[in-house]
């Protein structure tokens, strides 16, 4: 688990953000990322690896620890400035477990051969300055359900691994 | 979360049942599930479903908690006999933490104006007897990477839940 730069640039409210998220374009005529294979089949992916994949999905689960006990919610998410935002509905069991609390997420994606996931631990905490709320509404982070959600729950990451797994031969992910 | 009925004829030790994982077939002429919709967007599913679903899917999120702290960790598993089998590699940090532990673990697939998720809490046991690897080795639970995987992690439920969730218009799980 690679923790975050104490320096980073990233390290703003939210309020100080409202931008589009953006991904990390590597430089022009640098080599593509190495694929995992047969002989190496799971690559330890970077952080800036890790965000721009998450930055490309919305839908990630979940964790928090509820009496030493797991809960694991589906959530949808944006990734902007090396924070993730969720979006709930007020008074769900998912708003309360996640205050003030140790949270982990996770986010995965596939492809034919290989397989991606990124999990991030952080604290999270639920926005609650109007200036705060102002500010997540202004990013890209709509609701994915016709419900109400009008609750916004901050991931500040302590930690981000991402990994990326070749599949075995003829392995399918459904059946 | 509904707990399993204490006289299911699925709680069966893993060894009794070496069978292919079957799914659920409604009766002939039985109306289709419901959909979600914008007037219900949120469908609880009833645990046929839920096992149904979770047959069909090979990749999950397990999470366990460690010192009041959620780990969460991509698996491959498979449901059987109204329990689940994952394979991991052994002296893994997941197979460390999951040793007579309590646990969560998520699935979710996606239609194109709808999603499923579907989270199992329940004990994770390390499969110990000869008896019983046989019969988990038995089973169509393939190795999803080429990496050594000789370690299988046993979930007994303790309760299962799901839900369809409509999608709002236009909105989509990747960007």
């Amino acid at each position: 688990m690679s923790e975050q730069h104490p320096t980073s640039p990233h390290r703003r409210p939210f309020m100080a953000g409202v931008t589009e998220p953006k991904l990390h374009h590597p430089a022009p005529g640098a080599p593509p990322p190495p694929l995992p294979g047969p002989e190496n089949p799971v690559l330890e992916l970077d952080q800036e690896e890790c965000w721009d994949l998450l930055i490309g999905t919305m839908l990630g689960r979940l964790a928090v620890s509820v009496r030493d006990r797991p809960e694991l919610y589906p959530v949808n998410f944006l990734a902007h400035d090396r924070r993730l935002l969720i979006r709930t509905a007020q008074g769900t069991k998912l708003a309360a477990a996640t205050v003030n609390s140790s949270v982990a997420l996770e986010a995965d994606g596939r492809s034919l051969h290989s397989l991606w996931s990124v999990v991030v631990k952080g604290t999270a905490r639920i926005l609650q300055t109007q200036a705060e709320l102002a500010a997540a509404e202004a990013l890209p982070l709509h609701p994915w359900t016709a419900t109400t959600k009008t609750t916004y729950v901050e991931i500040v990451p302590t930690g981000i691994r991402g990994r990326r797994i070749a599949l075995a031969e003829g392995f399918r992910l459904e059946r």
